[in-house]
């Protein structure tokens, strides 16, 4: 009826892509164990919108997230913004509904974030943030259970089974160490330069270092090395935290922001004992320091053991005031985020990610054209034993539809003709072993069930 | 540390929204039933950015869609657009990836759409879609199996109970009957003024309508009461639809297209009787149409027994070609789709929404500062039982925390103090009934997370 068209050329925006069920599959399942972790320990679920007026979120990141911004005037004239975390939103909404929210107030938001940055290096400018915080306290609890959840959403990343993952570690520190010696030997106010000089330790070396801090801080040869030590303290991952955290003690005695840095940390190692995690999960780093401006107190960096080039895979840490921007009322708070789309590509690479096109796994043939109606009927006695299964939905040649099962990772077909109508038996074939075996079904379907439990679990 | 500053109002943009904990949370239950409802039939999860190229979204809805979209110059100075629907996207995509997709190919798509429109009445420019399609066969059997999942789903939106929901009805028609009549009385060419006529019956009445085709569609008298007649065919809800499909079957006696359509829609009426529906829970409706361009076939509405001033909650129905536009290859195919916010007023205004604002339902009080280590343990077994649990964040007054437990609606409390853990016990209280008891805590656990499950699901 209609007119030839010119055809669009179908494509994504470069840095976009399209999720396909053999990607999206995992994915959900990821984020419904992650939620599920989160949900335990009483975070509750919130969802903000996409766009936000723009000053809510321009000058709230760093320049280049700034530069990145999608930003743009809507139908009434208003400057808007799509948001680039869910940290910026979560702060808006904190102050926003200040009056109705109970605190402490337990919050995770997963959702895409947008940032128009280059896409060198495998980076995208649509990704999703996994974020989980707890505001409106300072407890040392909320500390050890931030490190808890980290480790339990971890422990469960291997989508192929359901048992407890454990090859990786996460790394502690807390910004009140270095502060607080910062503060003890008369620095304070050279806390930006000092970490910018510490950051290139590893490129540099100590030498030079020193020489940098005493450039840029102004700090003497003996303040540059004392405060190489007390990094040096957390260098070695082998040794004891609980003594290297003695040690820390002795060198920031007297200063009470040090000391509160390190009895926090002692903390958090005493509960991953108390619930029975092995020595070794956490690892005391007094390097890491996770930017300049925005974490105060404890912070964590997670890795997998098999792929630390990945970078940290959940992060997180302690915040005096989450909301200043758009409130009085003062925030703190501690929270960290799954970073799902590097976790995932990590997991690809390590070969943990099994690759399946569809949700259920059994497979109804729909080969004898008079018999659709015992289809449907199979299918539906099925679901309501809880076995999800498809119906193919054309009458074609069984073998196309076998092949169609092995494309799309089936694992059972359930073969019901004339013959197997009349005996009142299924064809039960199991496509990963390519055998078949004839099971009774009869009203209610119990012993196909039972049956299909034990081909498909066992 | 830092100077004051200006405080940035914290408001969303008209027309958009946050969802707080008591919103969201029955949100991600309804979502989680309505996802497994689709894969349970083998529909897959797929997801596609929110941003596209202007191209492939402009033109492609309603004039008011072109007028509404959220668009803009993105960085490299493309013209981009924010999606306002889950089908053109679906469309692209499947012609995107027409190599890599096993056909027939099923898909459910759950996310976010903008539509910057007129905010009165209670709608909103960001808004859920939870599509779901079958493409690449125009079997009958993918009809059935919509009209099952559109049921199945309807049966499982009563949050407060795991049981079966009844009070709504499903609206179905197909397009061929009206075209199949238009064609056998000559009429083929005036299916668009024929139906803008029809549609206004319920206002103006059978007269003016008969007026209006003759003169928009040059109908004769005969003509147009014949159409309404046929249309008349489905005004009796009560009447046996399967005496009126064989009405309408003598009606349309030598019209190919006609009576496919009215054969399709009996064995929709006897799938629904095979898998144990009640009779009436489909409807046969010829006044239904949705939309003059798109569908070509079976098309379903359904509607709330107790609010059917709701309008439709789950709509779809079967289309010749979903991606013309951007391939040649015909995909024909059939989906619908759950209008999950419009659901959710509805179902708010029937009272049928919980309001609770906490995932988990068991609350640890923290209120001997020295056992804040037990706390943890304690939780942690209780997670480990597959029992959640939220220990309060800072050692605080009991009474305090009881009432922090009441406001967000939590179940139970357990209480943990030095007597208790001597006695190796805890005082469960009843949150509900505002009872307690003492119950045995030994390592394991086993006896409390017994006592817990008969205390939240009794």
């Amino acid at each position: 009826m209609s007119e030839p068209k010119k055809i669009i050329e179908p494509r994504t925006l470069k840095g976009f892509r399209d999720f396909l069920p053999e990607m999206m599959i995992p994915r959900e399942k990821m984020i419904a164990r992650v939620s599920e972790v989160y949900r335990s320990y009483g975070y509750s679920p919130i969802d903000t919108p996409v766009l936000e007026y723009l000053e809510i979120l321009s000058g709230k990141g760093s320049d280049e997230t700034d530069r990145q911004l999608y930003r743009f005037k809507d139908h009434g004239g208003r400057e808007v913004g799509m948001r680039f975390d869910l940290t910026v939103p979560f702060a808006r909404f904190s102050a926003q509904h200040a009056a109705e929210l109970v605190l402490p107030f337990k919050r995770y938001h997963i959702a895409k974030v947008w940032r128009g940055e280059n896409t060198q290096a495998g980076r995208y400018r649509e990704f999703s943030q996994c974020d989980f915080d707890v505001i409106g306290t300072t407890s040392t609890l909320s500390d050890i259970e931030t490190a808890l959840v980290i480790n339990d959403v971890m422990q469960r990343i291997d989508l192929r089974s359901d048992g407890t993952f454990t090859r990786f570690k996460i790394h502690v520190n807390s910004r009140k160490i270095l502060n607080g010696l910062l503060e003890k030997i008369g620095l304070a106010e050279k806390a930006v330069p000092v970490l910018r000089a510490l950051d290139k330790l590893a490129k540099i070396g100590r030498e030079k270092v020193i020489a940098e801090m005493a450039e840029t801080a102004g700090a003497a040869q003996s303040q540059a090395e004392e405060i190489l030590d007390v990094v040096g303290c957390g260098a070695d991952a082998a040794a004891d935290p609980r003594r290297r955290l003695d040690e820390l003690a002795v060198r920031l005695a007297g200063n009470g922001l040090g000391l509160e840095g390190v009895e926090t940390l002692r903390e958090i190692f005493d509960a991953a004992r108390a619930v029975g995690l092995p020595d070794g999960r956490f690892v005391l780093d007094v390097s890491i320091a996770r930017g300049l401006d925005y974490y105060t107190g404890t912070i964590f960096e997670t890795f997998l053991d098999d792929l630390p080039s990945l970078g940290s895979v959940a992060s997180g840490g302690r915040y005096d005031n989450l909301a200043g921007l758009y409130t009085k009322t003062p925030l703190p708070g501690i929270g960290a985020s799954l970073g799902i789309d590097r976790l995932f590509a990590g997991l690809e690479e390590l070969g943990m990610i099994d690759r399946v096109s569809s949700p259920v796994r059994v497979l109804i043939p729909y080969f004898d054209r008079t018999l659709s109606r015992e289809y449907i009927r199979l299918a539906a006695l099925l679901r309501r034993g809880g076995v999800g299964a498809e119906v193919y939905p054309e009458p074609k040649k069984l073998g196309q539809q076998l092949k169609y099962a092995d494309r799309k990772g089936f694992s059972a077909a359930l073969i019901l003709g004339s013959g197997e109508l009349e005996k009142g038996v299924i064809q039960v074939k199991n496509l990963k072993t390519q055998t078949q075996e004839d099971v009774p079904y009869a009203e209610g379907g119990e012993e196909l069930l039972a049956y299909l439990e034990r081909l498909l679990n066992g």
